[in-house]
């Protein structure tokens, strides 16, 4: 197997975040910093994020509108980071790379996560019309993915279907059935 | 300023490629390892890569693709590799996720790179009708990025406009600008 970076080999994503971890001031900075600094399309960093820590009003607000499977593991993390994007330039130009170049932010938000021994798990499954309410986002932000981050808990403190998953061995699909040509 | 990890403080997008500098196959291989081993909404695994190496039939396919101004830094990379995405899984299901995963692969790339000393800039200024034509890709995936990675050379082989640029600072957004709410 080829060799791999410690700071991507080591990274995987848990669901059974410690409940009582706190992120650092100085951690939440360097996770931001992180996204901050990825590559865009003609630099146009058109990420945006709010961040939640736990039992602020933002992480409510935020988790509330998680679906209720995934508030389970999602509810135990330190921060949850709504990732989000915007769609058009400041002169109304689409930024048709936006959902690309978000992907990117936190993908280096997450390789910090991993240097400062922290876990990132994603989720998709909310409820979009519920977090522009509670949130208050401006129209032109998209929300896309809620972050969640904190440091790794006990598996066996888990429900049952997630704790087989969390011990499971990760499954990708070989490097031949992703090249074309 | 807040503390990066060096693999994210380390890494830049260069337009100076050294133009005779090669990957080994071992660098290849962790390259595509670490794309492959990056997060995706479902496990979908959505992106695609097809990999010219200097002189190879497919480096010449992709770079006579890519724009005369981005021929300029891209023809000197050691590789050129095309990211794709597929935007529906096996049974037809739509993958709305597809390049913000694909950004997520890339940037796990990039970092793998960085941590071989090696340096990637990325491109969306193709032809996508040549490239569709010369690569005989498949209707469902769609090419999003050229990725060039290489060696650093000599910034001063550059053309005037792009010199200036490579000895530039870097720009970012302060991350107040980033945060919503």
């Amino acid at each position: 197997m080829a060799q791999l970076s410690p700071l991507l080999a080591a990274r995987w994503s848990p669901h059974a975040f410690n409940p009582i971890a706190e992120l650092t001031d100085a951690e939440v900075a360097s996770l931001l910093e992180a996204a901050r600094w990825a590559p865009s399309h003609g630099n146009s960093q058109p990420w945006r994020f709010l961040l939640g820590r736990r039992d602020d009003e933002a992480y409510k607000r935020i988790l509330t509108n998680v679906s209720p499977a995934d508030q389970r593991w999602a509810g135990r993390a330190s921060a949850l980071l709504l990732a989000a994007h915007v769609t058009a330039d400041a002169v109304g130009a689409p930024l048709t790379y936006a959902a690309y170049d978000l992907g990117q932010a936190v993908a280096h938000l997450t390789v910090q996560a991993t240097s400062l021994r922290l876990h990132v798990r994603q989720t998709a499954a909310f409820d979009e019309a519920g977090l522009r309410a509670d949130l208050d986002l401006p129209p032109e932000v998209h929300p896309h993915v809620v972050v969640a981050i904190g440091r790794l808990g006990d598996p066996y403190s888990l429900p049952e279907d997630l704790r087989v998953r969390e011990v499971g061995l990760r499954q990708r699909r070989p490097v031949a059935e992703l090249m074309l040509g």
